[in-house]
């Protein structure tokens, strides 16, 4: 089957590589891997996606000739662990996975980052393909070379830059995501819009129904969305700049789903998401930069969506403006107490703010601990 | 206090570095570091080596104006677990070093492997000052940038390839070092020699006396040993082929540590490597390539520095010729079932040597073990 849409990833030094996004593509992700040239693949994924798509991607990996073998982690965050890693990287030893050899990834962002920080690491480093099965993972985790795990002072504290030689978003394995994890990695999608794309953002607008159903405007989403963070991952690799872009509203999430304990019971990640682009934008209009009904116009499109946008939709509650400032304070993008902030002067206007003063952001978040859930 | 030495390494990509040897470098440090521009340092190091020099370089980073903090980890190779890496990152991020700060690695090679990881993957990458203390850290671990740890599989098996921005070799703190680990150190320095520069083979069997003691030539050696790594390294970075040849010895040595089950009581590396490299000699002239009189002038010198030169020098044995093949295709230069050898035409006219029949070097080993430990 030839895949809906590529996106072309044009890294230096020999790092250019494909994201294919396409309805099926997993039947025949066999000889699309045998072409990198390796001789043994480890498959790692987590029980959950192992039991839904192992079989089949086992079965067309050796059917191109692959010795090829499986890797299972537990599902959730909780495997982005120390503990974890070191039993990934002693699994590929021992499905005896060589430098030239390859490592591939099937699974939702969690599976992506434990996999790619132990292809990065497992003999200083072997190649890796991303099969990302949920929504956030094929429109963000799998594309820009961030992998790593969490260490109990914070998440994503240790990891690696190491790119994949291909990703291979199969879109038809969205159907089987519950439709939480749908919309929370919806909210990443309609991130792509805010930040600088307001015409995409429209169309997310017209045609989200579509993305949820799985009509072919998922293809051309996940794409759309694809080809924007690989353009600023190619521009700013390391994040010295433009790349902090990608944050928009993660400052606040950040801050929910630490004082929420990560418990994805009460937040997923996406959701936290949605709550911190609505604030992001009406921070931005409390500080006079974004026209108010822009902010509206992003708040009733994320709730449309079924997703949250105000504090006091955060299940069990999320403390007081002085809590939240301090979890943001310990995000790692605050510098010697100064806040710096993803603003925006408009749909697609997104802007990096450094220097913002804590005493709006209290007030400002004192203020929304007041507004009602459902606006 | 000016360096003896400075060898400089012209890495791409604003990676270059410079390597200082000197006597009593360890009391200057803090100024040095500090050029580098960081706000924090950690030194990481083992209680050993802390408790000669920990106090020494924490006052003079912090008299620099340096906030800097200490973390230990048990002496020995059982301390390149996947246990005390996880310890030692978050030990690091307990100490609050961020993207910009520095991680100092103060000790032997262990310390320099664990601790050059620990920053290579802290948030994604922070960069990393070698201070190596033992004689095998500062002429062949802190140079390369090859870090890492130990998997339950084998040596060395998980780690990144991490450049430090900085290595400060300080002379003198090899005067506590044991006389074994001096020896072990000095058999990585002869193996320069034999690698590609007859010349310092010969200044070594001259004035060998003089770097165990601690005199002016102990700085020639060290700095003449990092030049010729340095060079190696700049031209093959990832072992493509060239830095192969810093494994002169290597094959038949890590079979040995695997065979004495890596008990540092029996067998360190460097007593490994010394037996390695006589018996690489050997082997080679045993092929007619290499006179057997230069083979015996290398065996010479390794025992007059006291060091073992056979298999039956290895206390407790190391098995028979079978157990010896066996651990050798284990060792990572083995790709399906060829032996690759790096051999010798003479002192320093080494060579990467592939497909050499397990036959012949079966028999070279029968042969060996039969041989006088004294010979
Ligand atoms: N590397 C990056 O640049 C980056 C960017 C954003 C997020 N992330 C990371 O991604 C992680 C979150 O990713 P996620 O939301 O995909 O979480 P996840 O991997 O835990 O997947 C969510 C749940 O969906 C299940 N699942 C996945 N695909 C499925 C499918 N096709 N059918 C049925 N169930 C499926 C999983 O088993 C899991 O229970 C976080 O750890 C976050 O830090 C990384
Ligand atoms: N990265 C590389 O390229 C590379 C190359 C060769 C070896 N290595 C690694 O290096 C390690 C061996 O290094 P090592 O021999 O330095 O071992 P080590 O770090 O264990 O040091 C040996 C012993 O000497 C002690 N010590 C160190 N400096 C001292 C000093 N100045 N005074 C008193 N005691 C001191 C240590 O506490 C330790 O007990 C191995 O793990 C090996 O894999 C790495
Ligand atoms: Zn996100
Ligand atoms: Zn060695």
């Amino acid at each position: 089957m030839s895949p809906a849409e590529t996106v072309h990833v044009p890294l230096d030094g020999g790092r250019a590589y494909d994201i294919l996004v396409g309805r099926g593509l997993l039947a025949g992700i066999g000889p699309r891997v045998a072409e990198l040239g390796a001789r043994a693949v480890a498959v790692v994924s987590d029980t959950t996606v192992a039991g839904l798509y192992g079989e089949a991607v086992l079965g067309s990996l050796r059917e191109a000739g692959l010795r090829a073998g499986l890797v299972t982690v537990a599902p959730g965050e909780g495997s982005k662990s120390y503990a974890t890693l070191a039993a990934v990287c002693d699994g590929l030893l021992a499905e005896r996975i060589e430098r030239r050899d390859l490592v591939l990834a099937l699974g939702g962002g969690v599976v992506g980052d434990l996999a790619g920080f132990a292809a990065a690491i497992l003999r200083r480093g072997v190649r890796f393909v991303q099969a990302p099965t949920s929504l956030l993972a094929q429109v963000d985790s799998s594309v820009g070379g961030k992998t790593g795990i969490n260490s109990p002072h914070g998440k994503n504290l240790v990891g690696a830059f190491h790119q994949p030689v291909l990703v291979l978003a199969d879109t038809a394995t969205l159907d089987s995501l519950t439709p939480r994890e749908m919309r929370a990695g919806y909210a990443e999608v309609a991130k792509y819009g805010l930040i600088d794309d307001p015409a995409f953002f429209a169309w997310c607008e017209a045609r989200f129904g579509e993305i949820f159903a799985g009509g072919p405007a998922r293809e051309t989403a996940v794409a759309a969305c694809c080809r924007a963070k690989a353009g600023v991952v190619v521009r700013d690799e390391r994040e010295d700049g433009e790349r902090a872009l990608l944050n928009l509203g993660h400052t606040f999430a950040h801050a929910l789903e630490r004082l929420t304990n990560y418990d994805s019971a009460r937040l997923v990640h996406g959701e936290a998401v949605a709550i911190g682009l609505a604030l992001a934008f009406r921070f931005s209009a409390r500080l006079g930069l974004c026209p108010g009904q822009e902010a509206g116009r992003v708040a009733n499109h994320l709730a449309l969506a079924g997703l949250p946008t105000t504090l006091r939709a955060v299940p069990g509650g999320c403390g007081d403006a002085d809590s939240l400032l301090d979890a943001m304070r310990q995000d790692k993008k605050v510098r010697d107490g100064a806040l710096t902030f993803i603003l925006a002067r408009g749909i697609g206007r997104s802007f990096i703010a450094p220097g913002i003063d804590p005493g709006e952001v209290r007030a400002f978040l004192a203020d929304e601990l007041e507004r009602d859930p459902r606006s």
